[in-house]
């Protein structure tokens, strides 16, 4: 049997007892490391499991998954995925292999940020599509998400937006220099860096979508004992510090509720304007 | 502390390992027991804590907090919900109200239906806003979700429907003739049902969003063992069986991918139709 296993968000200790329960008694545990990570890294998991852990990087997940699978039709795999194992489209293709060579597969299910960010009091059902910000570059910026944010905000819906990790980064410059092959360290969008790209493809596009006085939500480490909450106009949190990641952002919609803004009051960087603006612009039922 | 903390979807055994920690130690025990249930009862969950839990039903929650915050600021409370804590408003309200009597709250969250639909193979990033349905009456027929429906099918997104629930309903029959209080068994309403009320209101309000020809998928005891999934249109559903609650219908929308399509066909009431409607119809990248 392959198992799909949610890690859920921040500590090892989040995994479900019945999840746990699978991974001392499967013969080979994955972990995939490249859509999302815990606020713990392999060794804790490794140590809180008495398991040994196989890294799976994209290019295993995805040019090599017969090695994962090897097997699972006699013995248990275990495939951790953090949050949900469902949060990402590639697992489901690995699935679906599995369904193919007649290999069978239980999800067992967990937090992920697309219902965490209900800590920061917005309603779940008043939310849209999510959608993804990549980090831009000098000659790579990509608007993809422009659109979607736009339909979101059309019917006054908020819209979560996952920030960008880059994992297994190899170093170009020391490769061009040198010839030898390096990998940069991890590195994770924060709400400050997402914030002003919003800024910037707004000026640029001017949609009306993503303005800096647009209201927002910045929050850094949904589910741990640490987690922030930043709330306010996109351009104030272009200056928000929310500390280590994970980061996520928030654009709010018009169609909030005043329990929402009762909620978040308290995390504004300056409440008295995150009342006016909302009870201005925002809470508009339809 | 007032923990929030998230029951998963299925068995006593989803509680993340943190989870049962806070449970085994906290003072108190409630177990919020009207917004959703686990495919378990009050029973398992007791043997397995190895803990007393007091039912807090909607009225003790929402009239009667301060008896579920007594005492919070000095000892441990635990306030279990089914799926992740931020599912429901009402908790967001209870949360509120700790916060006005100083009492710190924590949230672990877990697997919720809104993620947990990734198990079917539609991807997350496709879906809009998340409707309810409530079984129909002689003389109360609600289409509030209607125009929800519409502005996700408008955009091309799928749309999570959940499906009703009576827990704790008077029997007024009774009540009438004999003058006894008593509660009727637990009802959950099934696809079957849901689909047919959508059919029902597409012949009344002809908007083309949810005919008997509308592609659909439903599902039932999602993360459990004997998750089952049936995809077809909006007609077929009307006649399917998924057996035991708790039942979820997602309408599909026109913006999906081939792999989503190429998972749920093994899953179709008659596969060729299934593909050819998914062909003609959907899979549209906008």
């Amino acid at each position: 049997m392959l198992y799909f296993i949610g890690l859920g968000l921040a500590s090892e200790k989040d995994i479900s007892v019945a999840g746990l329960e699978v991974v001392k008694k499967a013969d080979r545990v994955y972990l995939e490391s490249y859509t999302a990570v815990l606020l713990v890294g392999k060794g804790e998991l490794e140590a809180f499991y008495g398991r040994d852990i196989i890294l799976a990087d994209r290019e295993m997940v995805e040019s090599q998954s017969d090695d994962i699978l090897k097997d699972a039709d006699k013995v248990d795999v275990a495939f951790l995925v953090v949050g949900d194992p469902f949060g990402a489209t590639t697992h489901t293709d690995l699935s679906l292999r599995a369904r193919q060579q007649s290999i069978p597969t239980r999800t067992l299910p967990n937090a992920s940020i697309l219902t965490g960010i209900g800590a920061t009091g917005l309603s779940l059902y008043n939310f849209g599509q999510t959608i993804s910000m990549v980090w831009f570059t000098d000659n790579w910026r990509p608007t993809s998400w422009y659109p979607r944010l736009q339909e979101n905000t059309s019917i006054g819906l908020h819209t979560l937006i996952l920030l960008d990790i880059k994992v297994k980064e190899p170093d170009l410059d020391l490769l061009a220099r040198t010839g030898r092959m390096k990998y940069l360290p991890p590195r994770f969008m924060t709400v400050a860096e997402c914030a002003k790209q919003m800024v910037e493809v707004e000026d640029e596009l001017k949609g009306g979508v993503c303005g800096k006085d647009a209201l927002a939500v910045g929050v850094s480490r949904v589910g741990s004992e640490d987690m922030q909450i930043v709330a306010g106009t996109l351009g104030q949190l272009c200056q928000a510090d929310l500390g280590k990641p994970l980061h996520s952002l928030v654009l709010v919609g018009r169609r909030g509720h005043e329990i929402e803004r009762d909620f978040l009051e308290e995390f504004a960087v300056d409440k008295e304007l995150f009342r006016e603006l909302w009870d201005s612009k925002y809470g508009k039922q339809t």
